[in-house]
């Protein structure tokens, strides 16, 4: 059996949905890293009760391990330490040294802001370096210290590490905790996984059930592998945990997979449709011109650091004039053919390739909604247009379910795909 | 008191952090709408004894209704309607009249796909149609139906509503489950709350723990107010939630936050900076040359419903070739002064407003990071312009933390308040 954990979010912007919580999913990953079975994550609000009844839940399933986050902050309504201390029975302490740190890293940030009231800051401080007796501190980040606070003294029940809410500040901190005793001791009784993913893109995800049933009927060990499917903005992830010893079933799975959706599936390791776009893109440069999505397949072609190796720039041409001045669309095109047309998709792409002097250029013209939609061209229908590297050409059309919101990432993750179903022709 | 409710998520692909959960969040603003109050939201995976861990969980913290979404697919790790039932001691049972109606849904769909494996449609098909005795069925959006399962016989616990995972089956079903009986009766007790949010930009979170001191100080009532103040991508979200008769408490908390933050109150309703930059484009048209955003001012520009009315489209200037060849940024002023650099970013917003005949131009150019930084000029050093209406012109350079990710998303959110500023000043 291998160690269990959980993981609390406290934050009333949190739960109240106000904020969407990063430090769970993150913290996640990094307990399946360590083969740390999670078992529950679970958001509470600012209300010292919420969160000493979410410990309590976790107390009594067992778990090895409690990860928070949030509620280290200096004002009053933060209050994690202290009610994680009053759980684990340790009593509140003021610790002089880490008073001092924290001061030190407070002043140069308070000088930067005028009439800031000193006695209020003092007070936060002093607040921040109060912590259980017998914990682990974790050097303050920002300038919230976090906490590694074992269990009561009696040995039962959890141990709690006590990390910040901001995500810059919590990430590197989890670094530091694992180098802790008490976190190790906690853990010791993790198991190794081997965890896997396989994506797949452009098939319903009753397809992929379908195929774990012929696996089962095959004779494939289904049962030596934790296999969770799941739809993603069109694309489907299947991720599989085992241990070492099921290697043999998981590449078993793998070839069935790849025998009967060789068409879809487009990673076997893993890796994203933006890593690998990335990689084919190596001695290419690309561009686009885009109207519905408004530059959010730019966006995602300069996300990764060294972008600029082979992102040129882009033209978002929304309105129809700047199709024509900006992008050089035949004015004629649009009339004869309409702004949302293979025509135009293709004027696009071979602009974005022309004016900016890439090697490839990307065209998407659509119909992003909620109003705009006919009956012959409705609401979802997005024409997109790949040109280049030299001869290549491919256009297509879709028709893509959801709000505008949806409409667009979508097609954003489309064009992602035509881009590197082209580049990995190419290379073949 | 007020009636109490907790959300449970499911899917191991939530839990471990591969997705994000968009229905919690969702549901947590609908149910604060009803003046519900919102205890609890955990996460569990598709382990049948975690999903009923988390509903005792629950039912011990004597909550009247438990919201849960996602395992209601036809595949076999998709439990939740069977755990919930006999969490409820209820006998699970087939609903003919429903399995038929699933079966109407599914055919069209099916026919989509070649080769499909009608026995598994028809299995997924009954599966769905199996449902807890005495349950409201909720008419299926996507393929999955919703339920309202009320309490065990004997009265005790919460109602369980049971709700698809996918974002857009669960919203409009919710509208279906606000119409039944048994959740009504489940939240009689709700109490009206009302709720008022104030935003700020630039100033630290701090300086609000500071004036709500100082309100305290002055007398206002704030123990008849609950307040969340909150840091989200460089702004502050001050949120208060109060029964009616404390309405004099919150304005003069109001008063006292104008007069103490009147350079960084920007939002006393609510209302987003790209709400109000929307409205305040109203007989104005922008355009953007944006170099290290990539486009995300231009996709944040057209992410609204009616963005064409305003947004004429932008260059995305990655290169400094597109810089010139494009923006019409003059080639020696990149050379003279660096392409991060305030006459850079001035040239941007011009020739973004020359080149489309925009009556704004927004131009940002900066370091993103990871590399690509000097002593003189660090990661995270952006400069922005704005240029118009008319003669209206605002430069600025920020130095932003955070990596590239950050960097990128919070220069925007700066060129955004840069643009309601000039666009309000010219109100006045």
């Amino acid at each position: 059996m291998s160690a269990r954990a959980g993981i609390v979010v406290t934050g009333t912007e949190v739960l109240s949905g106000r904020v969407n919580d990063r430090n769970g999913p993150w913290l996640a990953e990094r307990l399946r890293e360590l083969g740390v079975d999670l078992a529950y994550t679970t958001i509470v609000g600012d209300r010292p009760e919420d969160m000493h009844a979410a410990l309590s839940f976790m107390a009594r399933h067992e778990l090895d391990l409690v990860l928070s986050s949030g509620g280290l902050g200096p004002t009053a309504d933060d209050l994690t330490a202290e009610v994680v201390g009053r759980f684990q029975g340790r009593e509140m302490v003021l610790d002089e040294a880490l008073e001092r740190r924290i001061a030190e890293i407070v002043e140069p940030l308070a000088r930067r802001w005028a009439n800031l009231d000193r006695r209020a800051i003092e007070e936060g401080t002093r607040k921040q370096a109060t912590i259980p007796l017998g914990a682990t501190v974790l050097a303050p980040v920002g300038t919230a210290p976090g906490l590694v606070v074992p269990p009561a003294e009696d040995g039962a029940g959890p141990t709690i590490v006590v990390l910040p809410g901001p995500p810059r500040e919590l990430q590197p901190m989890w670094e530091q905790a694992l180098q802790t005793e008490a976190l190790r001791a906690a853990i010791k009784r993790a198991t190794t996984y081997r965890q896997q993913m396989l994506r797949l893109f452009g098939i319903p995800e009753s397809e992929i059930a379908e195929t774990l049933r012929v696996a089962a009927r095959d004779g494939v060990a289904l049962e030596r592998l934790e296999i969770t499917t799941c739809l993603k903005g069109g694309e489907i992830e299947v991720v599989t945990r085992y241990e070492p010893p099921a290697e043999d079933a998981y590449q078993k799975l793998v070839e069935l997979v790849r025998e009967r959706h060789a068409d879809t599936l487009y990673s076997l390791d893993g890796t994203s449709v933006d890593e690998q776009v990335a990689t084919l893109l190596s001695g290419h440069t690309i561009a686009t011109a885009e109207s519905c999505t408004g530059g959010l397949l730019a966006a995602r072609l300069s996300a990764r650091a060294g972008a600029s190796a082979y992102f040129k720039g882009a033209i978002v041409a929304y309105s129809d004039e700047v199709k024509v001045a900006q992008a050089g669309v035949p004015s004629e095109l649009i009339s004869a053919h309409g702004a949302v047309s293979e025509q135009v998709a293709e004027a696009l792409a071979d602009g974005a390739r022309s004016r900016t002097k890439a090697d490839i250029g990307v065209g998407i013209t659509g119909i992003a909604g909620p109003s705009g939609g006919t009956e012959e061209k409705p609401v979802g229908l997005v024409w997109l247009s790949v040109a280049g590297p030299g001869e290549a050409r491919v256009t297509r059309s879709v028709n893509l379910p959801g709000g505008r919101a949806d409409v667009r990432e979508r097609a954003t993750t489309v064009a992602m795909h035509m881009i590197r179903r082209t580049l990995s022709e190419l290379a073949r």
